[in-house]
C-alpha cells in the first residue's frame, strides 16, 4: 500500500518556529500553553523542562520567558522588559506585522479597523499597539453604525477568510478618501484544507491525524469524507485499525494545525508495520 | 404650472470653477476647448475675448494661458513654466488630487495602477506624474497578465463607476501585501442622474436641457422617460413647444453636465411666458 502525504498539513510556519525556539531554550517558561496540543506540551515539559505559566505577575523571572505565536499586549511586554526578563519572542512574524502596522498607522493619523475577534489573544495583542482605540469587527454589518474617518488603515486577524475581508474593503472604499488595506491573512489553514481536499480525491483511504475535539481537525474530516468515504480521524497511531486497510492501495494522510510531526511519523511507522 | 429643478443638474463644481476663472481673466487663451459646449465657448470668446488654442507650441505667450479642468501632462506644464507663461490653472481639484497621489506614491516605491482610459486627457495628465510607468486599465480582466508588486497604490479617473472600481480592489487584495486605495471618483455625474430619476417620478412633464449629441444628456433622457413619458430633450429655449404644456401641472428640469446655467435660465424664462 502506498502512503501519500498531503502537500500541506499540520503545523504552520509560526508554530514550527515556536517549537524550535522552545527546544532551543530548555528550562524556560511559556506564557500560556505554546500550542493547543497537550501531548506536545507534555513532550516539551518532559524532554526540555519547558513549562507553562498562566500568570504574568507570578512568573519566575530567573527563567527565560517564551512569548507564544499569538503575541502579547504591549503592556505585558513592557512589564517583562521592566523586570529584565530574558524574553524569547516566539510571536509569529505574521502576527508581529499587523502589530507594527497598527502602531505606525495610528501614529500617522489613520483610523484603525481590525477584522477579527476582540477576545482572541492575537487580536488583543494587535489592539494594544494602536495609539487610539481601534474599531474591531467580525463582519461588515458591524461598521454600519460607526463614525468613520477619511483616512482608514485596515488589517485582519491572520486566520480570517479573505472573502469576508473583501466585503469589508468594498464597503469602506466609498466611506474613506484613502483606504490602506494590509493583507495580513495567513493562508496556512486554507492551504491545509485545499491540499486535503485534493488528496482525498486521489486515494482510497484517508487518515486525518489530530485532536478529536479540534474544530480545525474535524473540518478536515468533513472535507475528506466528501471525496473519500473511508476517511478516519485518529489522535495517534494507537487509534489505527488494521481492518481499514484491507484491499486498499493508496492511503492519504493529513493533520490538523496543532498536530506535531512526531505523532504523524509514529502513525506512518505503524502503518508500514500493518501493511507488512 | 409649477417649475421644479432637479436637486443636482448641469455643471459640476470643477467646470463652474473653470468658467469663473475664464471670466475673471479676459483676453486669455485656453489650451483646448474649456468645455464641450460650443455656445458657452462662443459666449466666452464674444464677451471675454477668451479664445481656444489647440497647439501648445504655437501659443501666444503674451496672453494668460488657462489649463482645462482635465489638467495637462507634467511636461506641458513645465514647457509653460519655462516660457514664463502667465498660467491660470483651472484643473479640477478632484483631478489635481490623483496627480499628486501618483507622484507621491510612485516616489515612495508603490506600483501605480490607474483605473481609467489612457487616451483621455485627464488620465494622460495623471500618468505623467508617475515617476515609473503605471499600469492603466479599464477592467479587472486587464490585470490578469500583469506583473504586480507587493505594494500597490490605486487611483481612479474621476468619472469611473465605483462598482467597477470595487472589482479591481477585490482582485488586488490577494495580490499585494499592502494596497492603498484612493477614492478619486467624483459622483457629480451619478448625482445628476439620481436627481433626474427622482424628479421624473414627481412631475408630469420633464425637460432635459443639453446637446442632442451629448451622451451624458441622452442618458438623462433615457432615465427620465422610464418614469415620465412626456420627457423632452431640448438644446435651448427655442426648442420648446407650447403644446407640450397643455394640461400639465408640474414641469421638472434637469441639464447635461456641459449645459451652462444661462441656457437653463433662458428656458425657465421662456416657460414662464408660455404658461402665462
Amino acid at each position: 500500500m502506498q502512503i501519500v502525504l498531503a502537500n500541506n498539513y499540520g503545523f504552520c510556519f509560526g508554530v514550527k518556529r515556536a517549537i524550535n525556539l522552545a527546544e532551543a531554550n530548555p528550562n524556560s517558561l511559556t506564557l500560556g500553553p505554546l500550542i493547543h496540543n497537550y501531548k506536545e506540551i507534555n513532550r516539551l515539559s518532559k524532554n526540555y523542562y519547558v513549562n507553562v505559566s498562566d500568570d504574568i505577575n507570578s512568573l519566575d523571572f530567573n527563567k527565560p520567558v517564551i512569548i507564544r505565536t499569538h503575541g502579547i499586549p504591549k503592556d505585558d511586554l513592557k512589564l517583562l522588559q521592566d523586570k529584565n526578563a530574558n524574553i524569547i519572542d516566539a510571536t509569529c512574524p505574521f502576527v508581529t506585522k499587523p502589530q507594527l502596522i497598527c502602531e505606525d498607522m495610528s501614529k500617522n493619523g489613520y483610523q484603525i479597523i481590525i477584522f477579527g475577534d476582540k477576545e482572541h489573544p492575537e487580536v488583543k495583542g494587535v489592539i494594544s499597539y494602536c495609539v487610539n482605540t481601534p474599531i474591531v469587527i467580525l463582519s461588515v454589518e458591524e461598521l454600519y453604525d460607526k463614525n468613520l474617518s477619511n483616512k482608514i488603515a485596515l488589517v485582519s486577524q491572520t486566520t480570517r477568510k479573505i472573502s469576508e475581508y473583501k466585503k469589508i474593503v468594498s464597503y469602506l472604499i466609498e466611506k474613506a478618501k484613502e483606504l490602506r488595506v494590509f493583507n495580513t491573512i495567513c493562508n496556512a489553514t486554507f492551504e491545509n484544507q485545499e491540499s486535503a481536499k485534493k488528496l482525498s480525491q486521489e486515494v482510497d483511504i484517508m487518515l486525518i491525524i489530530g485532536g478529536k475535539n479540534s474544530s480545525n481537525t474535524k473540518q478536515l474530516l468533513t472535507i475528506c469524507k466528501e471525496n473519500c468515504a473511508d476517511s478516519y480521524l485518529i489522535e495517534d497511531e494507537y487509534d489505527l485499525d488494521s481492518n481499514w486497510l484491507i484491499g486498499k492501495n493508496r492511503c492519504g494522510i493529513t493533520a490538523g494545525a496543532s498536530t506535531p510531526d512526531w505523532i504523524i511519523d509514529n502513525v506512518i511507522k505503524k502503518l508500514q508495520t500493518l501493511k507488512g
